[in-house]
């Protein structure tokens, strides 16, 4: 383990956070609110990290070890620090509260602790909602984006990236940053300028836009995107949400004119084809219980979007939805979207192998001496691709069972437990039951926040580097 | 395919369930019953079967199609014509309701569709539990044993036989079947001895025996086990359920002498460690509402071996548990018992394997240079085995995922509808909710009905025998 490199790449992740904290203080400041909390927090990372920064390692060689353990450390700390303006501030008193809140913020989940949201600071709120934007795409891509780092960079943005294929875009890994951030700072403002002609104010289209982005969920009302009575707004963010559930790097060959075959990936058809059959059955199923055709097609459509996107936000109470509509958004929670960036989930090019390997299996008990392979977009996947998607899929289930029976020690429904874990899980925020659309996590004990913190972590890295991390035989001497 | 072949096994299995028929009837007659739904029953498969029969074909030859397709429709049939008798005597009028309990039988589950089973027909209520008993071993294990089928019937118990591993005990097969059989009958006359000396009746001496030996869990009184109010019967069935939940290889290791082997097994070891931490963690969870120790070791020991073992014999509502309890007695369901003849879930051994694969993922992950193998009691296991025990788990899910949604239609909770089909595809029977030990299936619709009774025989035969069976593929001409 190079230990020096570790150290450097975590010092410089905080410094970027402390720079990224800025934007909140000033946001704040704009509204008359004190900027202290904020003002701790920064001078904190600055001391923490400046040691390890100040030299660059002369050694700045890092492999797939280095590379997970950066990835997950930084996560971790990052929610550590980023928790710290809501502790100092007290808009979330409860240290491990705030931790909560913020690893849900990172990870992109919008998972929340609080009872009543309108009234924070609005600094708080700004940052709160900043975290999924950052979160979203990832703080390492961020990272390679505006720093160099040399060729074995690769290794960060594998540990990072959410997905079976990582592939690069293109050859030099700065670049590839670049571009996503690019795409994915040009959809937002296009979503926020959307928001502005829907007739939402400038702050609500900001933070609406970060959740959306980030797939993340967190809203400035109580009633999430429902308070704000707005049609055109609901239909606006469910599109959004739909979008930032795609593979970047099928935004990326569309942008070179590459669309034909961006339009030809089995994923993005899979993944519409879901949406679009979930709000048919959704729709169907709430008719009875909505106002219109139009509403009851909006809000099907936004509530799928939300959960497939594995965004979270709502229009609606869909706790109180029928029993074929909730097992089918539990469903959608574990499939989740697609590979690449911003969204969480199993993933559906992961479902897609997954299957593809299943059929092959019952083609090989049937014919024994057949030799098949798994294709997709027309190409073969690598034998290694197959088999960590389908050893994903035991993971996932080892740390979903392990979780629920931890947080079923403070003895809530097995509805609300099971929901909850795979909501935090699978980065989508709301389950059903306590921690329903109406409800919050706010009632669990710190022990069962504190897991389910780290489900969020799990879930926004993919299990493994969090497990490397804290594995023992990562840090054992050889 | 050998249709001519598939035809003949298939005939001779219905030709050997109308023999079996002969010994309910015979009950139901020494108990004054009405023995023409039985004759008739027995009458239908021997003109049906009979053709099938009388001429052995040439070409015996068959391979894992056949062996798939073979063990699968021969527990599809057998299920259909062993439901006949309950819907002719009016027992079970509906023939969709006697299918299911039928179903539920021979797949060794115990969930029922009966609100009231006390002073149903002793004859009827015998040929339930005896369909545990028949199922429980496997009924072409019972063909092999007393008919010899040449050397391809390999093929038979390889997909009738659950596990990862499905070895030969000796090198003859129909060896390998009578030692089984004889060992499953020395066992299941000791727990009948026992139990009439704990002081309970012959019949039900005899029938919880059954239900015992299959792992299956039907009783004939409403309360199950908790009806005969009689402590020492309870551990009397509690130690019997755990013995059947063991790997009948490990019997016959310790009956030829080799108990050491035997008892290093690492399977055994697991399953009989989490019987101890899920019986110490029930306890605690329970001691409230128990009145007094020994009861609350008891029921936490009886209901931790009912579930893990995949009985489902009750002695208490575990509906009315705390969370934490009912969480990890559906983890249980997960995990099931050893591999081998008997009993539903995972199994311990499949668990451990994809366990061990995951370590070793991780491994290969931080060293992508090295090369592990995955061990268990010593040996290295072959990759084709790690290949499907990991791939089941993807089967089982898109199974579970698949069930849960279409019984979701009928509206009732998610608790219900999800412990429900873990119930029935992991052969345990009671789930929680409206399945719970105090309730029953009664009120789902005839569609999910059928479902459920499709998921049993799926759990019972580990779904690839069903999906071979059900999938045009196989009956797609070259």
């Amino acid at each position: 383990m190079n230990y020096r490199m570790l150290l450097y790449l975590l010092s410089v992740i905080l410094l970027l956070e402390a720079a990224l904290l800025l934007i909140p203080t000033a946001v704040g400041l704009v509204y008359g609110e004190p900027p202290m909390p904020f003002l701790i927090t920064i001078g904190v990372l600055i001391v923490i990290s400046l040691p390890g920064v100040i030299q660059k390692p002369k050694n700045t060689k890092i492999y797939a070890k280095e590379g997970f353990v950066t990835v997950a450390a930084s996560w971790l700390l990052m929610s550590a620090f980023g928790a710290l303006p809501f502790a100092l501030g007290g808009a979330i008193p409860n240290y491990i509260d705030a931790f909560f809140e913020t690893c849900s913020g990172f990870s992109t989940t919008g998972a929340s602790i609080l009872r009543v949201i309108e009234g924070l600071p609005k600094g708080m709120l700004f940052w709160r909602s900043f975290t999924h934007w950052i979160g979203g795409m990832g703080v390492l891509v961020f990272m390679l984006a505006i720093l160099p780092q040399g060729g074995n960079a690769i290794y960060l943005l594998r540990a990072e990236v959410p997905g079976p294929t990582k592939g690069k875009l293109v050859p030099k890994l700065r670049h590839t940053a670049i571009i996503l951030y690019a795409i994915y700072i040009v959809l937002t403002l296009t979503e926020v300028i959307a928001l502005l002609i829907a007739g939402l104010p400038l702050y609500d289209s900001l933070v609406t836009s970060f959740g959306t982005a980030g797939t993340g969920g967190f809203s400035v009302l109580n009633n999430s995107i429902a308070g704000y009575n707005n049609p055109a707004a609901e239909w606006i963010i469910a599109v959004f949400m739909l979008i930032f559930g795609i593979n970047f790097n099928l935004f990326f060959l569309i942008l070179i004119g590459k669309w034909r075959s961006a339009l030809k990936s089995e994923e993005l058809h899979v993944y519409l084809l879901l949406a679009l059959v979930s709000t048919v059955i959704v729709c169907i199923q709430t008719y009875n219980i909505s106002t219109n055709l139009e509403h009851c097609i909006r809000t099907s459509f936004f509530q799928t979007a939300s959960i497939i996107s594995t965004s979270g936000f709502s229009t609606t109470d869909f706790d109180v939805w029928p029993a074929l509509t909730k097992s089918l958004l539990i469903f959608l929670m574990i499939v989740g979207s697609c590979a690449g960036y911003t969204a969480g989930g199993v993933k559906v090019s992961r479902i897609i192998i997954v299957f593809k390997n299943t059929i092959r299996e019952i083609r090989h008990m049937l014919h024994p001496r057949s030799v098949n392979t798994v294709r997709m977009d027309g190409e073969t996947v690598p034998e290694e691709t197959v088999r960590s998607a389908v050893n994903y899929i035991a993971l996932y289930i080892a740390v979903l069972i392990t979780s629920v029976l931890i947080v079923s020690i403070d003895g809530f429904s097995f509805e609300s437990n099971f929901s909850g874990v795979m909501a935090c899980l699978n980065n989508i925020g709301p389950g059903f039951g306590k921690v329903g659309p109406a409800g919050n996590y706010a009632d669990y004990s710190v022990f069962s926040k504190i897991i389910l913190s780290f489900d969020m972590l799990f879930g926004r890295l993919e299990i493994m580097p969090m497990i490397i991390l804290l594995s023992p035989v990562t840090w054992r001497k050889k």
